[in-house]
């Protein structure tokens, strides 16, 4: 009964570019030179295919202060934000001192920096548009130390900013005044890992990357994975509760964290961090602090589960005519993938155009208006490219799918995803960005881009949308050469309207940070948000931890993006 | 390249019997008749094989009241707690009095519980170790309803207890003093089911059995499953944080519930109730809820995430000679079956024992010390056959495995599965048990039992051993006819010392209700157990919700087991 994956892949390669097989003639993008000399290069995609992908540079990581991305906007041109919303108020608490920065100093000899130009780029955020005015930085390297400097903020009525890799686009971990920003840079520590139950127990500062290629030296991958992997921290991927391409196979962090420590407002230990899948023993503490953006506390120690990294992984990317043909091809993997799928992702035709003009990538199919890019890894590779094969049928036979590429090897893997995943890279180099992660129902998935095109018009360089699909969560950004009122007054806030109408989420992985707190109402309830406020209270009575962050400002209605 | 799957079980078929194959000689297994007419019969497996599975009467369903079980110990013979425990204290609450009566019939005309006789299964736990002596039980039909009667409440100053099916173990969902009783039983709408996406939202009193049936006729198959699941409310899963046999497969509730409705303790409703799968707008307060155990707010709606339902089912029972050969064996099942594995249960031979005595089960397999119990689900019946006759090669060949038995068809597969799930039970017919449900490192796991076992010796009836090792959750049970101290001497707080000492959870899924609440302590800190109080006392300032519960009473160390 068992069907020959080889022949069905024989049938359709008339169509279709099997690169695991042919040669990849379509094909011919290479790394852009321009950036492949980054002194931190990494790939974004190792873990998805054999272990040699690590070694490829990434020439789209959107992370590296680059050369090309720096001469559109630097950290010294942006605005401080206290300054650009004059109508934002400081909150009441100390300013540093020379005391201040003599205990600082004793208890964490060397690693306090006051110095301005050091300073520069812990006070802005990555995408450039939110800036701070802090006066020191810190850097513990023990959850002792971080809970000492916590006690004596919280005590001297200093607040705080704790920033991880600084990778966020809500401009969440960088101050918005002049807050002692706490960074995890140093607590990178590997703990433990326990190759049966594959709880991984680490610091929160280790970078996710070298987190993966550490577990999958025990046949273990990390449950997520996105673009800022190569930079971003686990601790501040799990404060943000971050999402990314795996999330669909492997769930988000609320199911895979399994424990953390973290410490409170009030310099207190929170230790929470089991390696146990299970544990009901009162109220589940760890989950407040993910997603909480460090408001609630900073998460200093992590215990999270890692999967079985799989023995194969093959990526097909297809051309469809329409969003309803996208869906089709969802609703087919779904069914002939099961299990083994891994990722579901799309990109309209403009995401295309973008990476091509913007990074001199080259697409292996031809221009359709949209594409899609489904992943699968599972235990075997015949089964799982057998189960692909009858999808693949499927879709082509019904028209869902025009044309498509399929990829089995590392290199060509990583080819494929690299369009994917340069995305945000991409956007930067247009300007400045106006980025939406919304959650939408599918039937109203695209519609929105639709919608927002058609309203911005020629306001913006470009509007485009890509996503995953399989969450429901779609990536829509404009850009422009400098930051446009004019444009700005054209989205905002006529989008999260639209988003609070048809039932989606104003953010569905991003955040709210500083950037989008007001607009919080548009996807949580009043009553929700109260509860929230109450928590807040209760846990950081004085309001130091990463103030002016998540929930609304009661007095200040302006747009703060 | 691929391997012949019923070549190889071919192979192995003068070892192992091949249900789906062969016919099932050695299995003389057959429902017990006595129990077989059960009016409310309901099969604890269907949704693991075809749909026909619903039909079969469930002979072990441990929440029938049956009259087997009754022959032991009724709910009258029940002494009060309050009565048992004469250290305890009643907190400052009001006592029903008419008005209140007549205003809760005035909001729930007809159903309002004030019989005796009616109240007393209410009032009741399922184990029968705890009793309160509530006067009167609301059964509200709508959210409204419940906030209208929370309210009064609130504002009267009565302390209420929410109940669903009332299964839970540790005397989490019946009141200690008098407390009102706020029953989810009439709360069973089924409110969509969105068979792209897999969200469900229903009213949290729907029984998981009947989600189960109604999203199987949409594909899909719920992420949970359970021993109780013909009796248990979806409220009452996420308001303990259920665990079971699907976790391993599917994770935890906090991953797959995707958003939830909740009746604060002053009335308010929370409306947190989103189908997206991710939403990144401020604190995630539904995790709050979720293991909770009724003491911050009545849960009323719930929306859940439904996996796929498998196309294919297998399952395998194996002999073992020792308890690392399990462990054994579920390392070659993680490497061989991968994404396919959905349960990786273990029972000892004094468990197997248990079932056959009690409930005149029989095994298919001759005596060994262990057994362990795997299965398979997904999408392709051949492929997972074949990963699975791998595996079986590969036990059967190191001697991990020294005998075993596979079913593929559905009585097959729930007769197996008969024998794990009517371990609860079985155990009943013994008189009273002291339930024990932890986490330990897997190192660690079975040693507990054998400790334990050695310690308690003549004085149990039995100490059985089994669980969920694909969690590290074993479920350790002695019986006696009667509450015995002496044993309970024996057994507690040594079993907790040992478990705390070795890093383990003493509530890995059952939670602390109000049995267990005195042992939070061993297994977290007192800076955890501080905050948990600090956000107890901010969301239920005057404690009506759920009292005496989860949190430890702090002035009072006396055991409630």
């Amino acid at each position: 009964m068992a069907v020959n994956g080889s022949h069905l892949l024989n049938v359709y390669r008339h169509r279709l570019i099997f690169q695991g097989h042919n040669a990849f003639k379509k094909l011919t993008y290479s790394p852009c030179k321009t950036l492949a000399s980054f002194e931190h290069g990494h790939s974004l995609i190792s873990g998805k295919g054999e272990g040699s992908l690590k070694k490829t540079p990434s020439p789209y990581h959107p992370h590296l202060g680059s050369p090309v991305l720096s001469s559109v906007r630097t950290s010294s041109t942006v605005a401080l934000t206290s300054s650009r919303l004059t109508s934002l108020t400081r909150g009441p608490y100390s300013v540093v001192n020379d005391e201040d920065i003599q205990f600082f100093n004793k208890v964490l000899e060397g690693r306090v920096i006051t110095d301005k130009d050091e300073l520069e780029s812990h006070n802005t955020d990555w995408l450039k548009t939110v800036k701070g005015n802090s006066q020191v930085l810190l850097r513990p390297k023990t959850t002792e130390e971080v809970s000492a400097i916590v006690k004596y903020c919280h005590d001297r009525y200093l607040a705080v900013v704790p920033q991880g890799g600084n990778t966020g686009l809500v401009g969440g971990s960088v101050p918005v005044f002049d807050e002692v920003i706490i960074s995890t840079q140093l607590m990178n520590n590997i703990i433990s890992i326990n190759p049966v139950s594959g709880a991984l127990i680490c610091q929160a500062g280790c970078i996710l990357e070298t987190l993966d290629s550490h577990v999958q030296e025990h046949g273990l991958t990390m449950p997520l994975d996105l673009g800022a992997k190569g930079s971003c921290h686990i601790g501040g991927n799990v404060a943000t509760n971050a999402g990314g391409i795996r999330l669909l196979r492997y769930g988000s962090l609320h199911g895979t964290v399994l424990g953390l420590e973290a410490v409170l407002p009030d310099g207190e230990i929170m230790d929470c961090l089991t390696p146990l899948r299970k544990d009901n023993t009162g109220y589940d503490l760890k989950q407040l602090f993910i997603g909480s953006e460090g408001t609630l506390g900073i998460i200093t120690k992590v215990s999270i589960l890692c999967p079985q990294k799989p023995n194969a992984v093959c990526v097909a990317l297809l051309g469809c005519e329409s969003f309803q043909k996208v869906l089709d091809i969802f609703v087919a993997c779904k069914s002939h993938l099961g299990e083994i799928m891994s990722a579901f992702e799309f990109m309209d035709s403009q995401t295309m155009q973008l990476v091509k003009e913007n990074l001199s990538m080259t697409s292996p199919l031809v221009d359709y208006p949209f594409y899609t890019l489904v992943e699968c890894s599972g235990s075997n590779g015949t089964h799982d490219e057998e189960k692909l094969t009858k999808m693949l049928q499927a879709v082509m036979d019904d028209g869902a799918a025009l044309d498509g590429t399929v990829a089995t090897d590392s290199t060509k893997i990583y080819n494929i995803w690299a369009l994917r995943e340069s995305c945000a890279s991409a956007l930067m180099k247009d300007g400045y960005n106006y980025k939406y992660d919304v959650s939408l129902p599918l039937e109203h998935f695209y519609t929105l881009a639709e919608v927002m095109r058609e309203r911005v018009k020629n306001h913006a360089i470009r509007t485009v949308a890509y996503g995953h699909v399989g969450d429901g969560n779609l990536h829509l950004n404009f850009t422009t050469a400098e930051y446009c009122p004019a444009t700005m007054a054209l989205i905002e806030p006529f989008i999260y309207d639209w988003v609070a109408k048809h039932r989606g989420s104003i953010s569905a992985e991003h955040g709210l940070g500083f950037k989008k707190r007001q607009f919080i109402y548009h996807s949580k309830t009043p009553s929700a948000v109260a509860l929230m406020a109450t928590i807040k209270k209760a846990v950081d009575p004085r309001g130091i931890m990463n103030p002016y962050k998540v929930l609304p400002e009661v007095t200040n209605g302006e747009n703060e993006s």
